[in-house]
């Protein structure tokens, strides 16, 4: 049974929310939860290889977003290592989801469209802007702040705040 | 019958497209087209009382994009004259749709997502950015070209610019 | 006897907080409130003529400021129709505090910034942002909201939530 | 003969220079001298009717332009009140010039050039930066300053600081 | 024999194409197309020691923008591993040619461009926008994607397409 | 006897500067220059370990800063390897202070203050922006430069100009 209200009325088909996830945020959560609601289905798609290395591997990023989103049903995570639009069309999903926080992001955005229209002509992508109180939440900031003993509460939810203490004691 | 490709597969709920539309561009149409696809019932609405007065009253508005959308049959398109929000709640939408070209249409659409968000806090806003062909164009520049006899055959379907014509010959 | 907490400790010298207030927003109203405690003097200036033709009048944009900012000891408001770092010379304000929403904003103030160093150089320009929950208020949305029946009860304080909707019962 | 230094050897073939110069600026001049240096020949072209009412009359606007650009030989300047494309075409030109002030500049010539370029596929627009002790110079603040009695000797050429005190006692 | 067009009439001097071009992309060739019919002589100076390691080591990218540059006469092709305005200074160039994408490249070239006039104040830097359908085209995209086994056709030269393929089949 | 001229009136509470300074520019002492007006104390906090490894270390970074504001009696400068918001509250620091360049800057500054705001409700971040002669100096430019024996004069004290010349003589 889901924690969430169930007034899932906007059901359509498949989206994919990609990104690196390192680690996941209440900014990220808050993304997953309403386009949970816009989507019959949604795949968070977690990069196996960024381009920095990662402070949690694969396997536990998908861990922690799995942990987070418990209850949340059409919501499915995964990891992938291909070109996202390999991966979209292996997973017939029709959309790509992506938030837009800032100036900075819609200029990355915009070149990764142009360029994925090219490579996949009818996959869209639609993009989300995170609740106000969520747009200076960014995962590096909250890493930075955690391996200095600041206190994340506010930033990510409780299970990720044990996983990052116990990073940065080690 | 549909003058357009029937793969219409992602198939949602209503969304509404919201804009002045002082006249319908082809970067408007585009957006259009690409959105009937992503849901069930598309509502172009058309503002009645734009801050500057516009070129096109609300009939020729709504008119015009009735003719180039013409096939299109889970499109329909109105004049609304009321708060948006309110309008979405009328049409029992539960998606706003908004084209993001330039970095000063993310800054005011932030800020109107923010405001909308306290308004209709279950009103979910999606943006799409126009195809990179399409960035360029803007129904005010099609105007000032169009007044000064400028060929805008290339920005904005034949109905249009025939009404363009038309009006500036008078 | 002040309304606010009087942990006022961060005493200074004068600054002038200038806008056209038409009216009066919460976000003015928090930027307001965190100057207040970090300049012993803070002068809310208001232009008398701005460049668009305002929708309250000076007087009633003075008084809504006066009714919102009562308590407040160090805070003056008054309008003022000359250039601005005159006004500033006369006022033996040595610092402008501005506030600073979006990208646009930034760039009019770094423009505005370079032309008064240019005409007043020992008088600074401080900026604050405002806090995220603000971010997204300004007095030309909460006025269009309002005119068309919408909510605003959350962008501005009650005595101006009244004094908009008796403009627009007018 | 000229007073400015007569190392112009980069001398190509025609360019435009368009804008309002309502009026022209030490911003504006510092460009004109520095792209007469590039071209063989630098036209100021003087939009007849912008969008808004001007404060100077199109003949005003070139006789300041001329006054002080006496002595850069190979600069003309006119004005026109057909389309810029249009103009170059009857000029000669093959290089439209165009300053860069700031973000917004960039987001506005982005999609001019992206229009002109379909109207015009022959014609390349050029942009040049503005020294950095000019980027905050603008004809709009400047006559906001000169209108409020401020000094203005700094911004612009004496002529024009003649022709605002005047404009602005009448 | 060229097999370009050969109605080169805006011949000019010399003006310098910096870049790290790793590798070239169409985008970087629609510019170097352009510029060639604007300046006399145009120098696609390749930077040897880029902050990030290139894939492509200097002789690698030199030759790629040769090949893809048979025919344009006046194009010479040459790595530089000095400060751009010294060898601007060796090559006789008096103006550098950049490309202008996107808002961040905007602000990079205006600090770029305010440290070279310091350094050389003679040496003027002219800005190209490109063509819209290049706009979301990077080398770094490119690369991604290549190494993803993503189709890059539409993206760069048929020669650099195979290198890349080489590069990462290796 | 400090050599800065004495009309210092605007004296407030402690203020902290953050930042590499690596090195510190003629951009960063304009900055120190007119903050030490502004407050009773400004404390220059040198970051131990930026995200990139300096050139120069800690103890280099803090003793060029040191060198160059002697005379600035109320400047005091030393590095912090916490949490910025728990060094200010370890030097009873009302204010962090910070400079804002471009719209970049702008952008990460934002979030920053957003984080920074619910890790230290109680402490305000002003922003001043810089001369319009210094926008487009960056420690990572002069660095650049220096390397490739440019003449970076204008961008740096002396002090550091030859600290410089010593590390990539070296």
């Amino acid at each position: 049974m889901s924690i969430y209200p169930t007034a899932i009325k906007m059901q359509t088909t498949s989206a994919i929310y990609p990104g690196t996830f390192d680690p996941v945020t209440n900014g990220h959560l808050d993304l997953i939860l309403r386009a949970s609601k816009l989507f019959k289905r949604l795949i968070v798609a977690v990069a196996v290889n960024p381009s920095k290395t990662p402070l949690f591997d694969i396997e536990e990023r998908v861990a922690l977003i799995n942990e987070v989103t418990v209850g949340l049903d059409n919501v499915e995570v995964c990891g992938f290592d291909n070109l996202l639009v390999h991966f979209a069309e292996q997973q017939d999903a029709e959309v790509i989801l992506r938030g837009l926080r800032a100036v900075s992001d819609f200029e990355y955005e915009f070149q990764l469209a142009g360029m994925n229209k090219k490579l996949a002509p009818k996959l869209e992508t639609l993009y989300l802007m995170p609740a106000e109180k969520y747009t200076y939440i960014s995962s590096s900031l909250v890493k930075e702040i955690a391996k200095l003993d600041g206190d994340i509460t506010d930033f990510v939810p409780d299970t990720v705040k044990q996983a990052l203490a116990q990073k940065f004691s080690l």
